[in-house]
């Protein structure tokens, strides 16, 4: 299967959106945004006055996180700008995500986006009035493991919870029966293949943006991790676990096939700072300018989040490709889901840890 | 009314969509190669070698022709490379349509253009297997009124059958009763603020993409026009006449008000190439390097054409906001203006005027 073809966040703006459902990811993005502000702050002051900035969001999705990491990319340069006396550079900024992402709905947001970027930045903290930011805004469509700009195009790239999809269910797993990831339940080969499909991967996504960014270009990525090699990933638990626990119901009932189930995984993979590290040096073309894992907690019966509906947002256009486009079935999982969530939402601490690597193009 | 939030062709791929009826445009883009090919020739060889060139299609669309005169302009180039023994550059192209556009249609026929130009350069003349080109590309979505790019960004700009879209139904024109457009019965007072609207729009299009352009980059732009200032346009008058019946005979018939009908104008202009001089010279960022008028006839009964359907694709959203959301009527609409097109086929030349621009960017 190629995951390109078939992986999208379900389009709009109705309940089962996508744009209605990342609160989560909107944490995310909020919790890493000191390091992001360092890395973006560090690039601007190698650059030459008056060049425009080209930034890349990858993963961009469509909702109301699609805007936030730009948005404050262009804040804090603005206050770097200010702070020196500079006028603020131009922006061409890149909203990538993969072909089946809702573009449409990207761009009939953007008139708020424009609305938002100018009045936070007609006010500083001296009261001065600025100049809205000139900010040039276009959509990329396709995977972010293929070359998606020219050599030497951009300064700056951001990815937040989309490094963790493979660009396939790793090949070999035939054997990792009862779940649908690589789970404390499967078998090693299953948990060293997801690993070696990782590897690959990441690798690949490392070689192209080497091409794609200027010297000193920086890369700020973060993704749904693990601490270590001899933990699984809490994330992928979390999100999976239920899904493969309703699968197997429906297996108990009679209303799909074992068979099914089994040859049914995730292209999702967890990595640790270690495979990271790994992976960057063995590439070459990045120094690491900082990894870590930082803890992000979520009470999620206080925050009013439906996970199952978050689930089933990225997760639906995966099952049906797999079980068939049947309405009724989907509903079936993921009622199952809420159940599940329900009961395992009252019983768990719900911590869960994020990797974060801050990159920096090395010279040719 | 804000055309840039109303405009837009019909969605998707079905029988009312742009996709399916593009067929007038597509011959006005395969009449204008030669001039366009001369173009971005001189603009090559203006070039270093190895500099990633950036093309912008405004008013692109989303069908087979919003691809087609990117891939003319990608395989003129690699003639240019094959017959100097020059390595082709990269290419970043940026397609533009306005907020409403089916940008995701348009994402969705990526793979297809890339086969496309994959298999167009596979072979030349002589025999030789080329690598395919590396062509990036991007959608933006904006008017053409406002600024899209960074400044000295593109390096050549292509638009065709799109600036005759006015940016708004030009003011104090309510005297134009009885029809909907710049027609031979309105009162020269409309047909005065029609061209003025156009002036202002376009010597605003042009200073936009002055900023835009590099020095030395190009713009070929074609659009529906007339002879000279003594004529009025053909291709507006076959388009927008048999609707203007069609509304008219609706009032009569009580179905719609007359009110309603007096109030209603399309923002559409088709100039001549002395108000195209007039405009350019005025604004003063452009030399002309070409202007002329080019025919073009079409017997749409035998090609197979339905006007009435192609007029729909483009007017029925500006019908929907003025008239209300009613399939019942736009179908009665529209099926009037086919018996109409019926009787005009049958004794009319169908020969129209095209106007086409080359304009190189002058030094600062």
């Amino acid at each position: 299967m190629e995951v390109a073809n078939v992986l999208h966040m379900t389009e709009g703006i109705g309940d089962c959106s996508y744009a209605k459902n990342s609160l989560f990811q909107q944490k995310v993005i909020l919790m890493t945004k000191s390091i992001t502000d360092e890395a973006i702050s560090a690039l601007y002051r190698s650059l030459s006055t008056g060049e425009t900035i080209c930034i890349a969001e990858l993963g961009c999705s469509s909702g109301p996180n699609t805007f936030l990491p730009v948005s404050q990319l262009i804040q804090t340069i603005r206050e770097e700008c200010t702070s020196n006396g500079q006028q603020l550079p131009e922006f061409h900024v890149f909203l990538n995500d993969l072909p089946g992402n809702d573009f449409n709905t990207i761009f009939r947001l953007l008139p708020t986006f424009h609305e938002d970027l100018k009045k936070q930045n007609m006010r500083s903290g001296d009261g001065l009035l600025f100049d809205p930011p000139n900010c040039f805004v276009a959509g990329v469509a396709g995977s972010f493991y293929t070359r998606l700009f020219p050599s030497k195009k951009l300064h700056f790239v951001h990815s937040s919870y989309s490094l963790h999809w493979l660009s396939q269910v790793p090949d070999g797993i035939e054997n990792n029966k009862g779940t649908i990831y690589a789970a404390s339940t499967s078998p090693s080969s299953v948990l060293k293949a997801y690993s070696k499909q990782y590897e690959r991967d990441f690798a690949t996504f490392l070689k192209y943006r080497s091409e794609e960014l200027v010297e000193g270009g920086r890369m700020v990525l973060t993704m749904p991790g693990r601490e270590n090699e001899h933990h699984l990933s809490n994330v992928c638990r979390f999100m999976l676990e239920p899904l493969a626990i309703a699968l197997k119901d429906l297996v108990t009932e009679g209303l799909i096939e074992e068979e099914k189930v089994n040859s049914f995984n995730f292209p999702l993979y967890c990595p640790s700072p270690a495979e990271i590290k790994y992976i960057v040096e063995k590439e070459g073309s990045f120094t690491i300018d900082l990894l870590k894992t930082l803890e992000h907690q979520m009470d999620f019966s206080c925050e009013g989040y439906n996970e199952a509906q978050s689930v089933r947002v990225v997760g639906q256009p995966l099952l049906v490709r797999h079980f068939g486009d049947d309405d009724k079935l989907m509903d079936v999982v993921f009622n199952k889901c809420s159940d599940i969530y329900a009961n395992i939402m009252a019983n768990e601490k719900n911590i869960f840890t994020n990797v974060i690597v801050s990159l920096i193009k090395r010279n040719d």
